[in-house]
């Protein structure tokens, strides 16, 4: 059906075209089918059908819910598949431990050996399939819900990279979480789905519905993950979101719903539960949750968390950084990629080994099973009371002969917090929050603990006795640690649908709210913090309650000194611009005196621009009109061939500065004789058309190559120019010789004298303007709500200023801290904000408006002035 | 502290301007308080420190949380007094009907008056005090949230209204909720709040400030309604937002977690609950919530409450405007205001009279007995068990001796459902989200107890007997209906809060997610049917994955045939295009040929220019300096005197279209004998200064009456400056005669005949700007994320159309109906984007460029020209 869409594709362009003239009355336009009809007569109805039916199908699958749902239900089986390849291979160790209980060596081998091996496995795996796939993913997923196209984040390799590598990381029982990674490899899944089925229609090519589906894919991790849909919608929102729409929000809630359902249905069928239920399922006493005077303790808990959490953060990023500055471990490192990861394996899992320093810290029990515990419905530490609590099951890990439970609490928090800030540095996929839920657990766990031992009875005194429930501490602390370290207060729902019970939503809403006042004001959050590690372009968010932001204006903070390209410069200018700054938009203005701001040009396409007018095609093409003029018509116009490889053709409008280098789209064969025809020479009639193609297509070439050289000076391109490499090649045509370089630098030089032709360069007609007063806060609120990195202040159409993320960063974090860039003092609210801008508006308007009225007489003369000057004083 | 304040400020400007000029070094401003000791020396530091104190305090109030708890505690106070007050009138109605249980017809009128009383009353108080009071406010506060300032709607009447309103007409009993009023509630309290706290810092009076502290507000509303915070954020942004900014998260979280907590604290402490729990407590079972074979029946109530709800919408608005279109109804009905009220509560309260047909539909429980009971553990209907189910306490009202409990429901479903859709069109303050609820809860309750009638021993039949929980089924037809009614997902949020059980959260999610897109698909929601009945200013959402959004672009919608304001234009150029148009906004371009975009400015700052350059005051002063230039300085300049009212030197840069009129700034004194000197003489060496400003204050009473009258035509401001009335009042002065009618003509012709200065003007120097190939989709996002009302469409700085929220508006109604407006056939999509606009960028471009080049040799010719001309052919 080549030939058919082309018709399509030009019948389209004609109604259109049609349509915009007639834009007055609406008869509806041909269908394509009637079309098809009418040109291809009888056997035309069976492939109207045929066609129909295609057209549905594409459109069905067009639908977005069709998508979601094959997102929710691929992602709940991976998710369903790597709980159980990781429960195998935990059940694996546990029973290799177990068999081999005659010999403690042989158990420590056993014990130490296998999660290094896997680890080292994950880590060597990931290394080589897809570096990106490390981490958590959750700061790349922001960063590209920005806007910014991160390379190779998205790709099968990475996500093949992730599932394996994340399935044997969490299998080596280290303490190491999936969430993180979950959101990573949904939004992979999603962006596969998406080019798969744009296989049926091109729907799914539209950027801006990616990026609403990325936003329904983090969710989906979240809540496959945990089976936990509203927790996971909203954990995904305040991660990777400044700025949410909020018709997206069914997106993420339907496909988040779906795959927690098919995960949870997937256990139920696997008869691993009898009915759907929540993961970690409580059953504190619903009629008399937790007594009031109990919430100043669930306010400890949550202030604690907080200090707790920006030190987690704080320890994280000191160990990455300790390890990329002390040089020799460094090298040593770089040398043997592999020996980070099996070392500290080595380290946390002889810590963890049950016979020796692990029955201080309930070293043998899984992540799961450590949560199960801690949200045990019973109290551990009884006093007074004569039978002794028996620790039943798993609980006995907890239970240490010659030490009471407290001091198991606090030794498997201290260990753990520094184990699990160093395992989470492992370049493995892993996350960081499930860890830090455990840790938080047990710190309110030991808390309940306390309070139980202090009241015994319960606080209560009226008639019933409402003894304390340490587990409902444990949900409080788990979320308020986790809460503190992402800096979200969506852990409160996610721990609501993690226990399936809403019982103690104030204690945790409190706990959660009072941690992240507290950690916000200390440390960035996890993901912030790894952003600033890896040095993704962000932009920090505004921190809570400062004023300052909206007493700095842009004109406090933009560059005023900016270079930029006037509509009638010449080329030398151009270069000049190039030389002289590094900017990656430069503004176009009419002129240099007026400074109207008409669009911003890439910098590339400045570089282009120059090169192709500098360009030894164009000098050769000199020298052969000169020679041309001379002989007359001695050359026909098939003299010169051109291949064109196909990829050009579907070059789409995508983000140059990011898009892989195009390989040479031109390919000039040498004049042919007649005895070896070309491959394509059939076609000859097409030739005038390619040609004509390819000669808007030579460009590129030279533009990609400058994309890729930040440096790319002009002087380089002279220089590269300089060797008559090119004319060497020419010179069995019946062309005149090579310029000598001094002919070459003279015809430069005149070339750089030439007024610019902008026709061929692409221009963005509307960059995006500020004004100067806008405040810091509104220009901070507008940058991230539509992804900026740059824009311009202009005043009355004349460009005075230009910002970009960088000055908005520093700005920032300057009015946070009070250093670095210099603020507005606390007084400029006292200035009156209108009369000054006002007035600034009003003289550039009058230097327009005096360059227009040259011919008109002195204002201040002249009855159109205004009052002021003609009342009498 | 008056002319110390003074000083300050003209200190911070001086320091401000020094700081703007030296912008490299950055020695500290010295602090105003040392300011204060150098210039005050000894009793300083007492001053100081007190200075400081204050300094302290109110930077401290100046804090978000100090607002939200305010606001917070605030609302928990009026929520629970206003739950007290509702509950002593329902108590009273009850206790009424007992006590007169002799006599049914004194008991019918009884149960009759009461509610009619109230109701009544409740529609004369809010329709006297403040109209704006009456209704739900959700509707409202989404178009404030827009951006659009709605007068009045945020009062302090306003507030008193509405809540005395809404206790008396929740008193009565009849079907009508507190939601919907509670979220404008606590809008209209955050806006007093912060207009009280605004006397101890400048601080809030920032828009963008108060626009995110209303955000908050709203989700107090529904946090301390129900006491679910979660639900309430959750809930607010859904039904106030299109974007939402994940910075103002915490705000809703902190405010509605702080107020729910007070909210309950409140209960505990009047001792009528033990300790804080849920205010619909459930106590189903937590090992076994549901089968899973159960979920057929959970989605059947979902699809049915999708359907539900969109009749109910659709009801809703049909009684509206039927209201409406009966004009003998209506006329009789506008003369008395009070009759709809009063004879809808009749009907209403007459049927569900308990002794009358009031027994068939559980008449004599109020809302929360309703709710309470549908919610209930047990099973009512039970078939082949010996003992009959017995009806304890208030379960007894659903009992009939003479029929069964389906009977009851179905009728009592059917009954509350078109009474509560009427009921929510009286004219007091009322929300309809509970009634709706608990019509969701009776038809799950139905579906429930027929399940349970259907599978008595339950239909999971492995090992134990789990029988079917009724209630359940209640907890997810009312989030199913109520979330179809309003469009939200967080309705699932609200009901575990409320419940205080989330154990059914996979069926709740189901329901919910299948009833919003049963009910999207047919429907609005009830507050954009209201919105749309009511006509504010609005943009509807883009539906779901509608595809055409994306390959309609804005040179399809815009208007092209736009009217401007070009720079060198003449007063009588104005003249004509306000005549022919009635845009708000007109761009101003530098010139007709070049049609470069400088700014916008407003129709009523236009009017004000032409106004204020055929103003008497201009002919008066033509005419004073001609008798000037003939008697020379005859007039001194104390023969005026301005009075100036201090009110315009606190002009905000407000939206001009929409404040208030200024009083007017300007009085002429007549020139007064030195015997009777004026209050203000005394600073005589001020006043060349005051008239200064004056003068420069002089055009806004014009500009205030341009604004007022939409229709503003510069003849009848001709024909007003017609009357020689003002000059008949300066005849006293010694100033020439006022000129004759056909002599004023003549002066005019020959004023608007003059170039126009825009010096005094207003511009707007950066409106925004969209480029042609700009889609639906995208221009929608910006739209509702800026919260703007037009935008101008430029190619490379050129002004090529407009578009406006009715073009938008229009073409999303149109692409979703396929009616109305004109959109691209689907083909458009096979159209080459890329190729089309940038030749039509280029061409713009060439014109320009070609402008600048007329010195340029002819491109075609020349070197400088594209490769595919000089390419043999």
């Amino acid at each position: 059906y080549g030939r058919y869409t082309q018709d399509l594709g030009s019948f389209a362009k004609d109604e259109a075209a049609r349509l915009r003239l007639q834009e007055g009355d609406t008869p509806r336009p041909r269908r394509p089918s009637e079309l098809l009809e009418y040109t291809q007569g009888r056997c035309a109805p069976c492939r109207v059908c045929a066609l129909q039916c295609q057209r549905f199908l594409i459109s069905k699958v067009g639908e977005d819910w069709v998508f979601l749902i094959l997102l929710g239900l691929v992602m709940a089986l991976v998710s369903w598949a790597m709980d159980f390849a990781i429960a195998t291979c935990l059940q694996a160790q546990k029973w290799m431990y177990g068999g081999l209980d005659t010999n403690v060596l042989l158990q420590y081998m056993a014990w130490v050996t296998y999660p290094t091996v896997l680890i080292t496995f994950s880590a060597g795996f990931t290394q080589i399939l897809a570096p990106q796939a490390v981490g958590s993913g959750i700061p790349e997923m922001k960063t590209i819900l920005r806007g910014v196209v991160l390379k190779e984040y998205l790709t099968l390799k990475t996500f093949v990279a992730k599932v394996i590598g994340l399935t044997c990381a969490l299998g080596s029982g280290m303490p190491l979480g999936k969430e993180g990674p979950f959101v990573h490899i949904a939004s992979m899944c999603a962006a596969l789905l998406s080019r798969f089925l744009s296989l049926f229609g091109g729907f799914y090519e539209n950027e801006a519905r990616n990026i609403e589906m990325l936003a329904a894919a983090c969710a989906v991790g979240v809540g496959c993950c945990f089976a936990a849909p509203i927790g996971g919608v909203l954990f995904s929102i305040e991660v990777t979101s400044t700025f949410f729409a909020v018709r997206n929000y069914w997106r993420g809630f339907f496909a988040a719903t779906f795959s927690a359902f098919i995960f949870r249905v997937l256990a139920v069928w696997n008869k691993d539960e009898e009915t759907i239920t929540a993961l970690f399922k409580t059953r504190f006493r619903l009629d008399f949750p937790f007594d009031l005077q109990e919430l100043p303790a669930f306010a400890v808990i949550g202030i604690a968390s907080g200090f707790g959490g920006a030190l987690f953060v704080y320890l994280n990023r000191k160990i990455v950084q300790f390890m990329r500055r002390q040089k020799t471990i460094n090298r040593f490192l770089m040398k043997k990629r592999l020996l980070f990861p099996a070392l500290v394996t080595l380290i946390i899992s002889t810590l963890t080994f049950p016979p020796g320093f692990g029955q201080f810290m309930a070293g043998q029990l899984t992540q799961k099973d450590t949560l199960v515990t801690l949200f045990d419905n019973q109290t551990w530490a009884k006093q007074g009371i004569s039978d002794e609590f028996e620790y039943l099951g798993i609980l006995e890990a907890w239970h240490h002969p010659r030490s009471n439970v407290f001091i198991t609490l606090v030794v498997f928090i201290l260990m753990k917090f520094w184990m699990s800030a160093l395992a989470t540095t492992i370049p493995v996929p892993c996350g960081a929050f499930m860890p830090v839920f455990v840790i938080g657990a047990a710190f309110g766990r030991l808390v309940g603990e306390s309070m139980a031992a202090w009241f015994p009875d319960g606080i209560h005194t009226d008639s019933n006795i409402y003894r304390i429930v340490p587990g409902g501490y444990a949900v409080v602390g788990a979320a308020a640690l986790s809460g503190a370290v992402t800096h979200t207060v969506s852990t409160a729902v996610i721990v609501f649908e993690l226990t399936g019970q809403i019982s103690h939503i104030l204690p945790v809403m409190i706990a959660v709210i009072l941690a992240n006042a507290v950690a916000q004001s200390l440390q960035p959050s996890l993901y912030d913090s790894i952003i600033r590690i890896k040095k993704l372009p962000y932009l920090p968010e505004l921190g809570w309650g400062h004023h300052e932001k909206y007493n700095v204006r842009v004109e406090d903070i933009m560059v005023r000194d900016i270079h930029y390209v006037t509509l009638n410069c010449k080329y030398r200018d151009l270069q000049q611009v190039l030389h002289s700054t590094k900017m990656k938009n430069l503004p176009l203005v009419e002129s240099a005196e007026s400074m109207i701001l008409l669009g911003s040009i890439e910098r590339t396409q400045v570089g282009a621009l120059l090169s192709s007018q500098l360009s030894p095609q164009r000098r050769l093409l000199t020298l052969r009109q000169k020679a041309l003029s001379e002989d007359g018509h001695r050359l026909s116009d098939s003299s010169i061939r051109f291949q064109i490889s196909t990829e050009t053709s579907s070059g789409s409008p995508a983000r140059p500065a990011l898009r892989k280098p195009l390989k040479p789209a031109l390919k000039r064969v040498p004049s042919s004789p007649p005895d070896s025809p070309p491959v394509g020479s059939a076609d000859h009639s097409g030739i005038a058309l390619k040609s004509l193609f390819c000669a808007n297509a030579a460009t590129e070439p030279t533009e990609v190559r400058g994309m890729d050289d930040p440096d790319f000076s002009i002087r380089a391109c002279v220089r590269r120019m300089g060797r008559p490499l090119l004319a060497l090649v020419r010179r069995p045509y019946t062309l005149p010789g090579p310029m000598a370089p001094p002919q070459i630098l003279e015809w430069e030089e005149q070339q750089l004298d030439q007024l610019v032709d902008f026709s061929s360069a692409k221009i963005d007609p509307a960059p995006f303007q500020l004004v100067e007063h806008t405040s810091l806060h509104k220009t901070h609120t507008i940058f991230s709500l539509l992804g900026l990195d740059h824009a311009f202040v202009t005043s009355i159409g004349r460009l005075v200023g230009m910002v970009t993320l960088k000055e908005l960063r520093k700005a920032i974090e300057g009015s946070l801290t009070g250093k670095g860039v210099k603020v507005r003092p606390p007084l400029a609210s006292f200035r009156d904000s209108t009369a000054s801008t006002t007035e600034a508006d009003t003289t550039a308007l009058h230097q327009l408006w005096d360059r227009h009225q040259h011919h008109h007489m002195p204002r201040e003369a002249g009855p159109g002035g205004d009052d002021d000057d003609d009342t009498p004083k």
